[in-house]
């Protein structure tokens, strides 16, 4: 069995980085490594064929026979005191455990021709982690999150993605005339809309567009869709969370792909 | 024009009120009353039919028409300094207004024969509060919460909710047998099911059960459910958020009575 290497000093380079990677959303982004905190998103990695260069493990998981075989299935191991376990983690109950990686996303391009996700500006981690989750399981291939969006790869959104983000390609800071090249139709939802989702046929594959919490897909973007729909909301004035939005769509996307 | 009261000690009785209800998530219902944060939910009230008792305003907004002419729509006033508001609020930037009002669904009982979610200990305010976006705009009546859910007018939950609360009957802290009165099928998905939630006609109304983030529904509300369907999630073994999961339900839902 490989020796780990033993971290008990906070100043340490390594602690350092993990901080920053736990508590800054765009650090992913910035140092291009990711520190997927906890077994969950450490597993679920592995389980999409990732491999980790780096486990992070603190003193006692390390006793652990469960801990210790996750560890085992990365490059290397650093054990580190369990007292430095805050330093790297935003959690109140930090995990034990967790790999550092490379960003998986680092100078990709979007893929022609699949079923998309297109994020135009959405700001809450939680809603971009939901959507990312949606998206990976009703059927889309690739995340697009323009410039201006919260960073994919930002901590709140891996916790709120479960795993998503390894099962999906993900291009960040998209400029609109990057879209060009997708060579599938855009489709946004608008309360303008003509045609209801369900009562016309969805192009597949499509990429769908969603906007800004507040002001919602901004007009450049707008005006390079080739269809927009409204989602009927029998309830009146009241208006759908855009996390929730996006599931419909896709839902809708993949239902009419059944028939 | 009535005349407001003025407050400025953070040891007053109504500040300290305000603190516990913009704190502590099941203040609200040990209190009776609910703290309204902010324009948007203040005017979602009125806009339902609400009738404030009273409006909070800070000093400086008093002095605005816009505020000011809000918190006229109250029975009464109150001007607090404006170094009073991060008391009273649970908001990096806490909003210069909002209303006090009595517990809306104090003493409520589940309504029999219409459109119905129930929420079977959801713990994220999030989810609940999306969830209740949701149902309003889809056309769902009313909201039943099962003892241990997040309490749905904690100021999170209120927040998520964007005032769909005022749009929804709600119930909060039922057991399974107060179900028995609601005269509607229950419906839950579970990856068990043998049907796809497209593939069979949904009664209409119904009740659906949503569970636990983790856990999923509970044994004895799932042996209540009248039906078990799949969301079909192509995606392979991604799952979906539940208030994703609950979008997708209720348009569909509403897909159906529609044709």
């Amino acid at each position: 069995m490989r020796e780990p290497r033993h971290i008990s000093s906070r100043a340490h380079a390594l602690v350092k980085t993990l901080h920053r990677l736990a508590t800054e959303p765009a650090a992913s982004r910035r140092l291009g490594q990711v520190w997927l905190e906890g077994d969950h998103l450490a597993r679920a990695f592995l389980a999409r064929g990732g491999r980790a260069a780096l486990a992070v493990v603190g003193a006692s998981a390390w006793l652990q026979p469960g801990p210790r075989e996750l560890a085992l299935q990365a490059a290397e191991i650093v054990v580190i005191d369990d007292a430095l376990l805050p330093e790297i983690s935003s959690l109140e109950s930090p995990a034990p455990i967790g790999f550092l990686i490379d960003l998986p996303s680092s100078g990709q391009q979007p893929l022609p021709g699949v079923a998309t996700v297109v994020l135009d500006r959405l700001q809450d981690p939680g809603n971009v982690g939901t959507i990312l989750r949606s998206a990976a399981a009703l059927g889309v291939r690739q995340v697009l999150a323009m410039k201006g969006s919260a960073a994919l790869w930002s901590p709140k959104v891996l916790r709120a993605g479960m795993g998503a983000h390894f099962a999906l390609h993900l291009v960040e800071a998209l400029a609109p005339d990057d879209l060009d090249a997708l060579a599938v139709p855009l489709v946004a939802t608008s309360s303008h809309a003509a045609a209801a989702i369900d009562q016309l046929a969805l192009p597949a594959p499509c990429a769908w567009v969603f906007g800004h919490e507040g002001q919602g897909v901004g007009p450049e973007l707008m005006a390079r869709c080739a269809l927009t729909v409204t989602i009927p909301q029998p309830g009146g004035e009241e208006s759908l969370n855009v996390a929730a939005a996006t599931a419909i769509c896709l839902y809708e996307s993949a239902r009419q792909s059944r028939r």
